[in-house]
């Protein structure tokens, strides 16, 4: 390998629609590790770019909220629910939910819970959905519902509304429940929305988010900001027991403080949910390409002819969504060029015109 | 915040021996991870730095030795084991073991698993001490022993011998056992024994390692190395549902490839080792420092008057070992300088004086 | 309470139709429990009851079945799921399952299973239904589905057939994927099918089962049935860390010996279907009372009127189905007698009339 | 199997040492499972008997104490340390405590525990030995110790005073941690100290009890006793969860009805324990066995050559109890006779002379 090592292994040119975690790590962020190097610091968090970067979110959700860093997101969610939950409780959330479809169970195996989920077309809970598993209160027999999670923005690219998360909390607190937020893109859900952070998560009453970092130009990294003290219970503990604690914690403390200090957050998110509109308005009107929905945040899904899907594949990164209806997913990212949309548009005109 | 991101929060000419997780990122490989910016490669793990860093740990372990990437060593550790178990086994090790007292329980909590502990005075097991608890077997009221995990170099910072571990793994091995290696400074067993990485497990019968790398100078990041394919099962699965599968592996890889594909592994270790000695060279002289082992690694122990210690403390990062004998730990990383080994020593003789 | 102890403290003479875990044990099984007294023998199932059992239980399901006992149905599904899946294993089953519904999470806490489920009308799963979830396999991000789990007969008191289950076998190991049967009344389908118990499992590939005992009349005491032993891994030690396996095993063992050693758990089975459906016939025809589903096994499900249901509880002991719809559920068991039969349904007529 | 239903597969006339659960049922107990029979009754504890022997237990341990009962003493163990932890707690135990070494793990599986255990000749704790492992609070790095759990009378037939249990109890209510009690054979403990149960349990701070009912003559049946209802959370969703949770409960209730609503648990644990030093005193001066410790409660450890041993095992039932130095454990049970006892040290003395 030797010789590779003077030289990269990858073209750093070719960028793809699979997946934003497909894309590398933003400039600014590469360069603040070198800030937080050199020299020792407590490990563990003990370190002053962690305690700065709490300080930097604490601006973003309000100064009560407690924020804790782990490696990914799976982590942020699979520690969060169990900081919120007894060992007798279920999770309700979207059955397209990524706690439910993409984490290889994880919360059921390491929490032992019992994830409760409910078909939704665009990825979003409501009350009335949320009344389909909230139940069986003080029965025995039945796992407790105790917490509904929600993603923001959707694994389908679609942002709920301040005042939907409003009356998702409003309801799930009457029920004595606690609301979790997936938020690895939602940063994507603030640019859709144009509000800040907290318009959409403390203002309305959510307890616990899962804040997402590497989906949005990190190395590594996410965020459990606790925004309801009372609804945790041994997070400290629950993330090391989870495998989740950073012995070098000083440089997942500075990417976040630089991503959160800056705008570069709501830069980043900003730039990748206009590419995805742009790849929507230059594709909405192939014929034979059908977009199922209009991109609210960073992510198009279109169905396409299984055979246009193959012959795009090999040429660019995306993945399939739905085998059964051939519906895909394009997903757009920090770096995603307007040239990369464009060409990446025209080569699905081309394809389709050549069936 | 702002005007703190221009400059860095922490003092990077300060250094102490709290330990090598105090230390930062070597230069080397802070380097690398701009080699694997830029573009899109695919993610979890299916990128050429991860490939490529695979390839060069089988250099150095053998060409079938299969290797994961995770992000730190309780991952390491509690998946290895997992994959080495049934939901009913047991694990035999060290009363001293990292998995034992340092992991918040993860291996209980998280696998299942009853760590069958056993009493060590240089923190290495022996064929007597695994028979011990090495007994019991097919009877259903007795979790199973089925692994024996040793660590090396160990938490006392001694270093097994080949031969050691090769009488642990055939009595392990005669018994239907597997052995694990924790290998979180594994680098430092080598450097200390002089010998390639495969002289003391891939060739005298070790099943599954786990390879430490952020204690040796990266950012984060380990492997596990799975020696005997027949003493795992499902390993990637549990890597994903333990929370554990990095999206942007690419960046775990690259700096594997560059810290084992040079001899940077080795010159880092073999730096701290000398280090360690060194400063049990210019303490052990003190009237009043007593060393309680030889250090064989990075990390040199020392029973000091509580008073010292404490005033020491005030000045240089330490942790205290065993509060009821008044131990302290000094460990040396690869950053630790001849100039703060001796400053320190003077230190604590002036301290001791000054009494 | 001494002068209650020569007395009783419920009235023998008292039955409902809430469940058939509300009626007692059988006056054969409660005579029996005195032949297996007194005198020492093996513990934890090492005695001749048991060894008896289990030979007349080959006779029902083939000479090379494996049969274990234990405590209650939760328990033998659980261990049998556990024994059947990896750590990273899901389970496919019926969103009315018991052991999605009234088990509290038992599969998910203790065995961190996934569970599947699948909205079915009848409460019978078919290939179809199981594609709905057969997916995924060798996808690390997704828990890997590997078992189906059928109930029968179902919690909607229906009844498999003998070629619907083995539809569902050859699907399921064409898939990679085993089949459970939660048997909790497998005898009342037995009775309803009038097949003997190996024609509907043994003979169309079922894998485990799950064999119930206690709502056919038994004290305590369901059993695990191990048709395919490639099936499952560890069962004696999953039993026992399941906290399932009774010290004094003779008393379980003779209650199955008695119960399938002679035609009594095939009469208790066929008297309360017919029980079932009598209750049924002489309920069907009266006005504003709606069966939902005619009873196959021993269960009646109607939708009442929401204060008809409230005054006849006042009476007579049963439970609500679907609050949402007014459905309710009626049971019987063993000891239903005709007469409790016609006296209900008369109940149910003047309550209808006194509207 | 037919010829067999109406005979017996065992010589009731035939007792042995092995163990108080090799004996069958009390028939004072046997009786009064008919009186709880007949009619229906709510099942899962709903019931008069249960509430019946609610009552009863609180005339013994306190009108606020909370009982739920189990299927066996592991369940009740498990249940209850679970109650009285959180996801991320430890439990000191000694080394010899049946949930550590006779319970297939199911602390650390079931629970997530991490059990912390200490040497004990005579299987005792003290405060100094919990102070062992009483360290590490507030560390995430550490299981956090929350339950001491003694067992009384011991696994090898010590019997703690209640200012032994108080000192225990109060040392880890100073530490924040809760006492818990395995009380398998608890009535053997009050028989031997001649008190009441509370004078032992409640009476000196024991937070809650796992009351044994099995060993002294129960079918089957445990207790879980929580006198401190500070110390548990959700102990009914754990039992149900848990496996634990009898359908047709009355008739464990009835059982613990009739044992503690009357002197028959007092009477049988009296007589086991008479039995017991009947046999120390009939074997202590044969010449060449050594009892190694005096019978306080139902059972004698003794050292006896190997082949003598071996056998008395061809004739009576007994088991070695330490393989190393030929120890053995010879347990009475409460229908263990004066004659057995006469009988079998007529034995040993006669297979000793034999050498």
């Amino acid at each position: 390998m030797a010789d590779d090592l003077n030289g990269q292994h990858h073209d750093p040119a070719r960028r793809g629609f699979a997946s934003d975690n497909y894309a590398g790590v933003h400039p600014e962020i590469l360069s603040a590790l070198a800030l937080a190097n050199g020299g020792h610091v407590g490990s563990y968090g003990g370190d002053p770019y962690t305690a700065a970067a709490v300080e930097v979110l604490r601006g973003h959700f309000g100064a009560s909220a407690e924020v804790l860093f782990v490696f990914n997101g799976t982590g942020a969610n699979v520690v969060s629910l169990q900081a919120m939950t007894k060992r007798w409780d279920a999770v309700i959330c979207a059955e397209s939910a990524h706690i439910n479809v993409d984490e290889c169970g994880a919360a059921e195996k390491i929490a032992g819970l019992k994830l409760l989920s409910v078909s939704s077309p665009d990825g979003k809970l409501t009350p009335a959905l949320i009344d389909v598993h909230a139940w069986g209160f003080g029965d025995v027999h039945h796992a407790q519902p105790r917490v509904v999670s929600i993603t923001q923005s959707t694994e389908l690219g679609t942002v709920y509304t301040p005042s939907e998360i409003a009356a998702i909390c409003s309801h799930a607190h009457s029920l004595g429940m606690f609301v979790h937020v997936d938020g690895s893109r939602i940063a994507n859900a603030a640019a859709a929305l144009g509000l800040p952070l907290h318009a959409f998560t403390t203002d309305v009453g959510v307890d616990v988010l899962s804040l997402g970092g590497t989906k949005n130009g990190l190395l590594y990294g996410e965020g459990i900001v606790v925004l309801n003290p009372d609804a945790v219970s041994g997070v400290e503990y629950l993330r090391k027991a989870g495998m989740q604690l950073a012995s070098k914690m000083r440089f997942v403390g500075v990417q976040f403080e630089v991503l959160f200090g800056t705008d570069l957050w709501l830069r980043s998110a900003t730039h990748a949910n206009a590419m995805a509109r742009r790849l929507a308005d230059a594709t909405r009107d192939i014929a034979g390409v059908q977009l199922t929905r209009e991109p609210e945040a960073n992510s198009v899904y279109a169905i396409l002819p299984a055979d246009v899907t193959a012959r795009l594949q090999e040429q660019v990164f995306f993945y399939p969504w739905d085998r059964a209806t051939g519906e895909v997913r394009w997903v757009c990212a920090f770096d995603t060029t307007e040239a990369d949309v464009d060409d990446f548009a025209d080569m699905v005109r081309k394809e389709m015109a050549n069936r």
